[in-house]
């Protein structure tokens, strides 16, 4: 199609809009949404996300480019520009339990879920069978932590070969090293079993059971090498009680898990997410 | 203070935004928070909010709305630009039950409701005590369906005399004339204590606890000819259960009611409301 | 296993859960939960549902209901004993849409619905596919209300054929007829796609669009021969805005819907459910 | 009025239910709600709390006492018997922020907080007025960590003097010593603005500013010598985002601390809570 969406984060000041939506008009495009966002509108950074529809879109792409560079650079513009043609490819990585995978590939099923799902990724066998029959390929590849480097090579190979622009962590249960995650910034998408800050790390469950809290919750966020403390996209909760053992807390909490995940990975998908900083700007 | 707040409905097509913040950056105003919607991009109508600051702004009212009369009508635009500086005038009709208007009297005493309250009116005498310590004009003016013009006109006197914008019913139990809603069109915001359009009318908790919901609710609505069938502000809900009696309800929904009526309320001081046909865009 | 849930509806009066507890405690059986609702303690409708563990309890079945008819009569009980070995048998109706049928397939295949998914019956072919592969058998019968009698009667003879306990409705849009209902009383569960009573009959999502609620919605209830009049089991919302159209209020609440019927499914399953009057306690 | 509630706790056997429903049959009680449960029906911790009513309640209080204590012998249960009529006494502390305070009194004003607000105490000046306009009595107490010692010595001789109950921390901003603590064993209910366990401590606004939660929440806990890790009685959470500010963040979390104070005050009063090792059974 001929839709595409503009990112901006640049220091706030007067004229901003006011360019941006000169040069879209004057590339004959109509805005379709646009969502901006200002921490400070004397000098605060401004954040801008406008979609739009343009004809001939494809042809123009690095003419269009081109030209915006210059408007970029009177406002000191970190910037992107993607076209809803080029259908993001996406990684599943996936341990054990496969609510979340499930899910997913349902989402995507049923057609709500815009992403080429280019392959999956496990270090367990479990997944297979469902996986390829979707015609979907399917990667076992064990891992622990002895190997870890080892496994990483062969992941990247793999995310490489298939082209791949971001993963995603349907609760794949181990620690990425500082140099796999270098690779993907801002693009490794993980659920945690947990309403964060509380609860980082192994057996959220557990955990929350012995604390004896009241709300259980689950949290999507993009992964950077402090574990669990990358920008959240998203989060929700769920109500328990003093009946609810650890194992129905688990069950509660995959609810929460398949829909949260489900949630910030079309949100990425659908470029409304801007990082800033620890944090995120979700449009 | 320099701020106010443009908004606009009008049939899309290219060009709009870039000419609306075109002129602002012409008057050398800063835009601090923009909302926008449309219909549909391709000729359907258009909405946005535009929070500005613009220096000298009251001293140059009178020009801005001049100049901008011309932007206007090229795009076929309705438009209101509303100067923070100039206070709403509220009035607060209540009856017997209190939680609504206390709420907002709370509210409003800790700064957090940006309005001139300018009188209380009520059907009964309950309230009048604690809203004159406020310092606050009360008015008791009995009212039953037998004397309803006599009433109103009092009513509307008094509008008229404080100069009142617009009307909050925090639980006034009369219904209005269609002469009385025709003074104050979109400028009476009503709250009804049921999850409309379920339990339209009289009674909606005695009606809830028979229909054994288990989910109860509060709307808020600008109020029409129609009775509760007004454009929705804002709802939210309760959980109930079986064991909870009429009396319950009615405790859980007061909470409900608070909260519901007081973010409308904020949401309409702020501008952040446009009416389209029977509905709301809330931004 | 040795475990059994006794139900009882009574006229209150002091001297029922001692007379309960201790023909239990004499049977040597042990309570594992209990819950119990008084509707007024001075002669007011009693409920009470206790679920226990109890030595050879199968063997035992005929001289437990036996010696429990005397408490029954002493107290006017209407009782059911259900034994939890004899897992419940369920036919699922569905029409096109499939996400409430993959949900409840789903939450089956992972364990965490104990009932026997004896048969799918559909008025279409779709689902055929996926239910096969389960190895459950799936019959297509087509149905228009022409001829809804004799859809009817081949529907009955496959519930009979099976042994069928209860019937679920996952989003099946054919209007069953009273001699169907009579078949089955309190035992056909029905996904109404609206926050009930709001929307009663058909397009809930389009009226609700048309009428700008804040939240959207679904119920799970019995079906009765009043259409989406019967005894509520469970409802939940979801938040919606201005933006969200027909098209994603549908997609939003099918999330709902999702969640919704399988909590009443598993409610039921667990005769957590005691029907009284028009309404439901849930245990 | 003759209405009490007997909590128990004890190791589950069998017979526990059939013994003391038996015994208050005995007595001529009648059993108005009854809720139970057990951590392990094999051994595991058992729990109840029945509330009855019974002829001349008041004037058979030792006697009814006595006789129990055989049965709570021969099941080893720790037990209490609360008369309802015997109205427990309340001390609120309070700093500066006053919206807890004011939700609790304005609760006790419309009936709904069955307590004695016996006397209010604050290291501010600022709650005085309204408080007193209520009749009742305020103390002001300057309060640093310097002088917590003589403080809470006034503080407990006030407690003594009036014949407090227990204490609501309706915002004290005061930490308190082991000593005072000692004092009121699980009758000190504070709230926390914070969903714990994030946010231990100081400062939870800013804390979930900066780390860019997506919702942000409220904890109600009984207070022990370690900083909020007492037993949780409630938690709720409210939906933000990235447009709120601290002071944003402050004024939703007041709405909820509001509330879910409100709650577990309401539920320490009807003696619906236990507290076992560190968590708490809310029946």
């Amino acid at each position: 199609k001929n839709k595409a969406r503009l990112l901006i984060s640049c220091p706030d000041k007067p004229g901003i809009v006011a360019a941006v939506s000169k040069f879209l008009f004057g590339k004959g495009a109509n805005i379709i949404e646009s969502n901006q966002y200002s921490m400070n509108p004397e000098g605060g950074e401004f954040f801008i996300r406008i979609e739009f529809e343009c004809p001939n879109l494809l042809e123009r792409q690095s003419e269009i480019k081109e030209d915006f560079r210059q408007i970029a650079e009177a406002f000191s513009m970190e910037w992107k520009l993607m076209f809803v043609a080029e259908t993001k490819k996406v990684a599943i990585f996936v341990s054990k339990e496969q609510h979340c995978l499930l899910e997913l590939l349902w989402e995507w099923q049923s057609g709500d879920l815009m992403a080429d799902i280019a392959l999956v990724i496990s270090n367990h066998e479990d997944a297979r069978e469902f996986v390829e029959s979707l015609d979907i390929p399917f990667y076992h590849i064990p891992a622990n932590k002895d190997i870890r480097k080892q496994v990483e090579e062969q992941q990247l190979q793999l995310l490489n070969q298939y082209g791949v622009d971001f993963v995603i962590l349907a609760r794949y249960m181990q620690i990425l090293t500082p140099d796999f995650v270098a690779e993907l910034p801002n693009r490794i998408i993980n659920i945690h079993h947990s309403f964060l800050p509380a609860f980082v790390g192994a057996k959220p469950y557990e955990r929350a059971y012995n604390r004896g809290v009241k709300l259980i919750g689950a949290t999507s966020h993009y992964v950077t090498n402090d574990l669990d403390e990358g920008p959240i996209i998203e989060q929700d909760i769920s109500r328990v009680d003093h009946r609810d053992d650890v194992a129905k807390l688990k069950k509660i909490g995959q609810s929460i898990e398949r829909s949260v995940l489900a949630k910030a990975v079309k949100w990425h998908l659908e470029d409304r997410v801007i990082v800033h900083e620890n944090k995120t700007i979700v449009f």
